[in-house]
C-alpha cells in the first residue's frame, strides 16, 4: 500500500513552477496553508502545519524555502520534503505569542534569501482566498514597491491533472472510505447519536491504514437532512427516518469522500422517492462524463433528471467539484462552465438535492478516463434500508 | 452531563459586547472564524463552520447578524444561537464556487442591516490574525471611508476568564480527555503506529460523549518526540523507547488537552530523568499559580526549576497558556508577562522541554482559585512506564 508521493515528485512540481515563473516574468512565489486548508503547501513541501501557518517561497531560480512559525521547526524537519526551512512570526499560532527572545526571521531576510541576495521585484501570491491580513501585510511590507499579483491558477493548473502517483494515493483512500462507510452501516442502531455513528466510520479508516479522516465528516438525521455542510450533532437517530453520512479519508495529503443517504428499517415513501432521484441523478452524470466533454453538458445532464422527475426547486449547486488534496478543489462543474474535462482529472461526483425538511447526497470519486470514468467508489449506490 | 452553553449567556455575552462598544464610540464590531479557528463565531453565535467560513456583526444597538457563506445555511440554521443569518460571497470555500444564480448579500447591504441604515463609520475587528484578505478587502470596501480597527482585545478579554457554564463544560472536556488518553495507555503495544494509538484515544473520548477531539492530536515516538507541534506517523512504536501522547477532548466547543509521555518496559536512564525534571518543573508551577500572583513569577518557578536540574538549555516557551474555545489562546505565561493571574482564569500547564533528539510534554488543565487551583486533569502525573 502506497503512502506517500516519492521526493523525485516533490522536485518536479518546484521545476514545473520554476518554468512557470519564468514565462510570466516572476521572481518567485508563495503559497499559503493552515491546519485545516494545508493544500498550497502540502502540494511542495508535503507539510502539513497544526496550530501554526505556513508557506513554501518558490525562487524563479534556485532552492525554495518553507516558511513555518516559531514552534514547528522539529516537526518541519521531519516532515519537509523542502530542505531550507524558516521561522517568521507572522505564521504564529491565532493567539499571537511573542516568543521574546527567540530569534526569527523577517520577510525582509526571506526574500532576500530566496533571491540570492537578488531581490524579489515581482511576486506571485497563491492561496489569497484563505491569506491572512497579517501575513499579507508583512509580505507587502517587505516587497516596498515591488509587485504583488495572485498566481493561484499556477498551482490550480496543475493540481487539477492527477500523476500516477496521486492516482495510487486516492485509490487507498477511496478504499478506506469504504471500509469507514461500511463500518458505520453495520454497526448504526436505532439511539446511536449522530456524532457516534460518524466516529465509527472514522476509527474503521484510521485503523485500517488513513492518516487522517478526509475532511470533518458527519451523519445527520430526520431534519438536519437537508444540510449542505454540516456536522453531526448529539441527536439520536430513530428508526424509518432519513439518515445521511458522509464519509472520508486522508492518504499521503490526498481525500475521499464517499456520500450516502441511508434508513434504519423501511423507508417511508417521499424519502425512497427522493433516494431514487439521487440514483438517477448519478447515474445521468456518470454516463455525461469522458474526456473533452463540455463541463456544462455534465451540469446540464444533471439539472435535466432531476428537473425531469419533478425536483428542480431541490437543486444548490452543480453535480462535480474537484478534489485533491482538499475534498473540495477546483474546478467546479456548474452551469456557467466554460472548459472542457481532461484526462486524469479526479471529481467527487456529488449529488445534492434539499427541500425544507429533507435532503440528501450521493457523492462518489471518478478519475475522468478518454471515454468515460473509471469509479473510485460505488459501494452500496442504491436505496439502502437497514 | 452539561454539552452546551444556555442561550440566555450567549445574549449576555452579546449585551456586553455591546455595552463595550458604545463607551469606546464603535457602530459595530464583525469577528472572523473558520474550521480549525472557530473561536471568534462560536463564542458568539455556538456556530461552527466547516468548509466554509462565518463572522459575526454585532451593532452597538440591535440584533446581531451571523455572517456565513453561501453553502452553509441550514446547518447554520439548525445551530445558531444568533437568528438573522445572512449569506456573503466571500465566507464561502477557499476553492471558490461561483454559484451562479444564488442571491448572496454584500458587505454594503450587511453594514446597513445591522446599524438599521444608520450607517457604521467605526468598525471594530476581531479575529485579525486569521482573517483572509478577500473578506479585509470586502470590510474595507463597504467601509469607504469609515474607519477599521483591530478589536481582538473586547473577546479577548471576555473570553478570559470562565463563567460557571464554561467551567462546567470544560470539566466535562478533561473528563474525557482522561477516559481517551487511559484508553490508549490500556491498548498501545509495541509495534503498533503513532496514528492508530492516537485514534484509539479519539475513539474512545467520542464513544463516552465528545463532540469531537479538541485539537489535532497526536502520539509520537523516538526522535519524534521533541517536536512542539506535531501530527502522529506511520512510524511503529518501540519498547523502550520515549512515546508522547497529547489527548484533548471538544464539548459544547471547550477544549481539554493532556499530555504525557510514556515507555513500553523500562525507561532509559536518559529518558527517566528528563520525565522527573517535567514532573518536578509541572509541580512547581502548580505551587506557584494563584489569584493576584505576577504571571512572570510563575514563568520564574518554571524556569528556576528546569534550570536548576540542569536543563535550562531544553526550554522553548514559557509553562502556561490559556484554554477554551481553543486549545491555546490568551493569555501565555512568559518570562515578559505583565499581568497577573485572575480567578478563574483557565490555563494549561504546558511543561515541554526539548533537546536535539528527546523531548516531552506533561500538560493538564487548571484553574485558578483564590489560593492557589482546582487541577482539571492529574491522571498519571508520574513516570509511566507500561
Amino acid at each position: 500500500m502506497m503512502f506517500e508521493i516519492p521526493e523525485w515528485e516533490f522536485e518536479e512540481r518546484i521545476r514545473r513552477i520554476q518554468a512557470e515563473l519564468a514565462k510570466r516574468g516572476l521572481d518567485a512565489l508563495i503559497t499559503f496553508g493552515n491546519e485545516a486548508e494545508p493544500q498550497y503547501v502540502r502540494y511542495l513541501a508535503d507539510y502539513w502545519p497544526a496550530f501554526e501557518t505556513a508557506g513554501v517561497l518558490v525562487p524563479v531560480e534556485g532552492e525554495p524555502i518553507l516558511v513555518i512559525g516559531p514552534e514547528s521547526y522539529t516537526y518541519a524537519k521531519s516532515r519537509s520534503k523542502i530542505a531550507k526551512i524558516r521561522r517568521v512570526l507572522a505564521y504564529r499560532e491565532s493567539a499571537e505569542p511573542e516568543y521574546p527572545g527567540e530569534k526569527l526571521t523577517t520577510f525582509e531576510e526571506l526574500f532576500d534569501e530566496a533571491s540570492n541576495g537578488r531581490g524579489i521585484r515581482r511576486l506571485g501570491l497563491v492561496g489569497y482566498s484563505i491569506l491572512p491580513v497579517p501575513i499579507y501585510e508583512g509580505i507587502r511590507k517587505a516587497m516596498k514597491d515591488g509587485e504583488v499579483i495572485r498566481a493561484d491558477e499556477i498551482l490550480i493548473k496543475m493540481r487539477m491533472i492527477k500523476s500516477e502517483n496521486e492516482l495510487a494515493l486516492h485509490r487507498v483512500a477511496y478504499r478506506l472510505a469504504k471500509i469507514g462507510l461500511s463500518a458505520a452501516l453495520e454497526k448504526v442502531r436505532p439511539g446511536m447519536t449522530e456524532i457516534k455513528v460518524t466516529s465509527i466510520a472514522r476509527e474503521a479508516m484510521m485503523q485500517a491504514g488513513a492518516e487522517a479522516e478526509g475532511f470533518p465528516m458527519w451523519c445527520v438525521s430526520g431534519p438536519n437532512t437537508n444540510q449542505a455542510i454540516s456536522r453531526p450533532t448529539y441527536r439520536k437517530i430513530q428508526k424509518n427516518e432519513l439518515v445521511q453520512i458522509q464519509v472520508g479519508a486522508r492518504v499521503g495529503g490526498y481525500t475521499s469522500s464517499i456520500g450516502r443517504p441511508f434508513v434504519l428499517g423501511k423507508a417511508p415513501d417521499d424519502v425512497k422517492k427522493l433516494m431514487e432521484v439521487g440514483l438517477e441523478a448519478e447515474l445521468a452524470v456518470l454516463r455525461a462524463m469522458r474526456t473533452g466533454i463540455p463541463a456544462k453538458e455534465v451540469d446540464r445532464a444533471f439539472r435535466e433528471t432531476v428537473r425531469g422527475m419533478g425536483f428542480g426547486d431541490w437543486l444548490l449547486y452543480g453535480p462535480c467539484h474537484g478534489t485533491g488534496l482538499m475534498e473540495c478543489e477546483h474546478p467546479w462543474i456548474e452551469s456557467n462552465s466554460d472548459w472542457r474535462l481532461e484526462e486524469n482529472m479526479v471529481f467527487n461526483v456529488d449529488i445534492f438535492l434539499c427541500g425544507q425538511t429533507l435532503g440528501l447526497r450521493f457523492e462518489d470519486g471518478v478519475r475522468v478516463t478518454k471515454d468515460g470514468v473509471e469509479e473510485l467508489s460505488n459501494f452500496r449506490r442504491e436505496v439502502i434500508e437497514l
